[in-house]
């Protein structure tokens, strides 16, 4: 059951964006630099650190720029970040963003009360951004929310999430990320779904993002991996809550995502020791429990 | 990956026991009666109900004779009591214990630190229990506690835990419940462990007792039931925490496991909602977070 596990896992560290966008308590630019160097030195290779949409949607991000201006960069690892259209691109290359994200929806109800447009205007939108970036030779990386079901609609069918991951790999991405915004999904559903998804995706260009909300991101990681999947998001500490479900998990904690690999035999590149510490002093600061069993169990 | 998938799987609540016996709050037997009674009408048909051994020791159990003499029976469920000595098993038997439950140790030193006596030594103190229970015609439950590793040890030998399960079964054990008693497994080390045990134990006789310490107990789980394994304990709300690691989680909590089952199209014959409403209920009563997720998602 074990015969298709990966040897070594890339982790995409999400906490930064997908995680602080989520949180009641907002950083300063400079705390969130130091941050995503911490979180370089502990080893991930790819971290998700702003969003460039606007500050009138998300304030969090506001300080997108001069982020992305000040963290250290190291050979061999990529910084990204979202960029819903070309005003966004183009701040995001200004600032020498090195890969960027469009986020699409396999719901049509979240897609119009979260972007004001069919799942197919959407895909529309993001065509010339996609375009654009083939042009710099910046990577596109391509988000499906609600993979798993729906805030509003409930069950979402697996041939809309194949058709909308289709549709952005045929655009350019060079990598399409499952999302499970709302964290309903179970190991059988994950199956089912990643099966799907590789009868017209490759297994090199999926990656999984599980949100823990019910407690199943782990075991939905596990399946993933036993199909052959070896690219997983997640976000130190749990970083973001669930928005849909008031004090419920969110993002899937990288350290309890990293323990599990580690421990079998699976290699991130990542010192789980030093992640822990990460973990612990951003919830600190942000004044809130630590997301990670991993951490919650350290000294 | 999922052709050993069990249709249905028992579980066995140790809340009222494992997970009352480590809460900080004590009930008082009223209420370790009304939350017992909760349990049967959820649905569980084997649950967990006390322990009979030295109030001296674990003052938490003190009442289990009250508590097993109130609770309501229903016909196709077993209340069960930990008893692990002559004594605790006649006091079992005069308060109508359905089942009772040895409790051995992979780990040397655990034995020595927890029943001050070497673990052949504990077998050899359990050897008259299980005669004795077999000639009542009650079953006995043998626990293996520190399958993954120990407190005090580390790492423990598979092959030791391996001769401790297979002298319980000998001794008249129907079941043996491999204990994560600090929540180290992951699912390589599952799969290695129950391969092993099922060597010599046939799979309808061994069910799994994981820790959500670090967050891998789903896992685990997952990893588990992909191998045959259909009976798992699990307790509401994840009562009891982990006495060696302080505010970390301890028990996987009912509900998460339950949630991952139904939707695999597991029957377990728990109804989920009201789970759920105990596990809140319980929680507000010991005055602790609610430790399932999917407790804490539910409205």
């Amino acid at each position: 059951m074990f015969d298709l596990l990966p040897k070594t896992v890339d982790i995409v560290e999400v906490g930064p964006r997908d995680g602080l966008q989520n949180e009641k308590t907002s950083l300063s630019a400079q705390d969130k630099i130091d941050f995503i160097d911490q979180l370089s030195l502990v080893g991930f290779k790819r971290i998700e650190a702003g969003s460039f949409v606007s500050p009138k949607w998300v304030p969090q991000m506001a300080s997108s720029d001069q982020v992305m201006r000040a963290i250290k960069r190291f050979d061999g690892k990529r910084y990204s970040a979202l960029t819903p259209n070309l005003k966004g691109f183009d701040l995001a290359m200004q600032v020498n963003t090195q890969e960027v994200a469009i986020f699409g929806a396999a719901s049509e109800s979240f897609s119009q009360k979260n972007t004001n447009c069919s799942i197919k205007e959407s895909l529309e939108r993001f065509a010339p951004v996609a375009e654009k970036a083939k042009k710099h030779n910046i990577p596109v990386r391509g988000y499906v929310s609600c993979v798993m079901g729906c805030p509003y609609e409930g069950d979402i069918q697996i041939k809309d999430v194949v058709w909308v991951s289709k549709a952005l790999l045929d655009m350019g991405c060079y990598e399409i990320s499952l999302g499970d915004t709302i964290g309903v999904g179970t190991p059988l559903k994950t199956k089912a779904l990643i099966e799907a998804c590789l009868q017209v995706i490759p297994s090199n260009q999926l990656a999984v993002h599980f949100h823990d909300t019910y407690g199943q991101a782990l075991a939905n990681i596990l399946t993933a991996i036993q199909l052959g999947i070896s690219v997983i998001d997640s976000s130190v500490a749990g970083l973001g809550g669930c928005p849909y479900a008031k004090g419920a998990s969110g993002n899937v904690a990288s350290e309890d995502v990293v323990y599990m690999l580690h421990n079998m035999g699976i290699d991130t590149g990542i010192n789980l020791e030093q992640l822990i510490q990460v973990g612990k002093s951003i919830s600190a600061k942000l004044n809130r429990n630590n997301g990670s069993k991993v951490g919650e169990a350290a000294p």
